[in-house]
């Protein structure tokens, strides 16, 4: 493909991935894409036979980008594993924020406009909530030895996936902070209680207290 | 209104309510929702000119039947208030095996896909969402003596709808119910954690302590 051609291509998939995410999948029309891409519709139908074809080149945008990109911003300055995970949920708070409640996860957004109506891109969104489930499993699993022997980090990390879309979901309905801050809170108190039994068994924890009753 | 038209209106109703449930607000056609209702698009526009207008009736349905009829359901049977909570949860878990994730929150849906473009439709999501916070946090507060005396029983019910929806997003994207488990099994881990903190100042556990070392 020539570096033009890529250019265009890339340009209709950037352009296509911000419009579903502020509108949703349904509600964005074909001539908002090319408006917005400024291309015209003879290469949107040349790169992009259909609406759902797009749909799945977002997808896989998003797929290749998730990790490295997105929720590595968030994380990357964080040292302590378990922080990584509310820095992670504090970027989606700032996104929130920043943009006024007009946007929300791109991916939760479409997983509830379009898994039952196009069954095809669904693997596609499974694979996005799986890296993601990944990813915060693996900061999960750095600080394993804080936590209790039998947790299931797996179903912690899908716990929090849960957490998020929901509270973000919460968020932009009552267009307010306050029910994202709510939920996400509650998971702190959660996992503090988790490594409050896990910690016991760390050294730091009990100097401390060893100092204070000095 | 006579009765044939209070009838009228109410299929109307009941109609748009299961198909934006099944397909989403976006994706039902006006024609789709004449044939499910056997209604003439005449009497149709009598009632609600624009498509919008049968949201809100759809929304104001909802909102008159949430606690009575649609939470009351999953559980009057159970006298627990604690488990009350995991009885409603369970009735989403049984409505999303039961239609193979076709279905999954009527409100969570309709809020990720309506929140942005229709504004005057935002305030009656939040109603529901707000009645259904009401209920479990008055679950939570029969229990009140149960769990630790700085709980924030309000922000514990935003919490657990957070979970739920997000749990039912992905049920619904996996089409499988170990991601809504898993987010309600740590949801449930979590409450037992607050119980047992809860419960030092109970009188039958430390009982059945004393019981036990007898």
């Amino acid at each position: 493909m020539s570096t033009a051609a890529t250019d265009t291509r890339a340009k209709l998939i950037e352009s296509a991935r911000d419009l579903f995410m502020i509108q949703g999948y349904h509600s964005t029309g074909i001539s908002q894409i090319l408006k917005r891409a400024e291309v015209n519709s003879g290469s949107l139908y040349y790169f992009f036979p259909t609406k759902e074809d797009l749909l799945l080149a977002v997808l896989e945008w998003y797929r290749d980008h998730i990790e490295d990109d997105l929720l590595a911003i968030h994380t990357a300055h964080v040292s302590d594993p378990v922080e990584k995970i509310f820095a992670l949920l504090d970027g989606y708070r700032q996104m929130l924020h920043m943009f006024e409640f007009e946007m929300g996860c791109p991916i939760g957004n479409l997983a509830l406009e379009v898994t039952n109506t196009h069954p095809a891109v669904r693997s596609l969104l499974l694979v996005n909530f799986e890296q993601w489930v990944d990813s915060v499993e693996g900061f999960l699993n750095e600080a394993a030895d804080r936590f209790p022997e039998d947790l299931d980090r797996r179903a912690l990390a899908v716990h929090i996936l849960a957490t998020m879309e929901g509270g973000v979901m919460l968020a932009r309905t009552y267009r307010s902070l306050r029910v994202f801050d709510n939920a996400v809170n509650q998971l702190r108190d959660y996992i503090e209680r988790l490594l409050i039994i896990g910690s016991t068994w760390s050294a730091p924890k009990s100097a401390t207290k060893i100092e204070e009753s000095i």
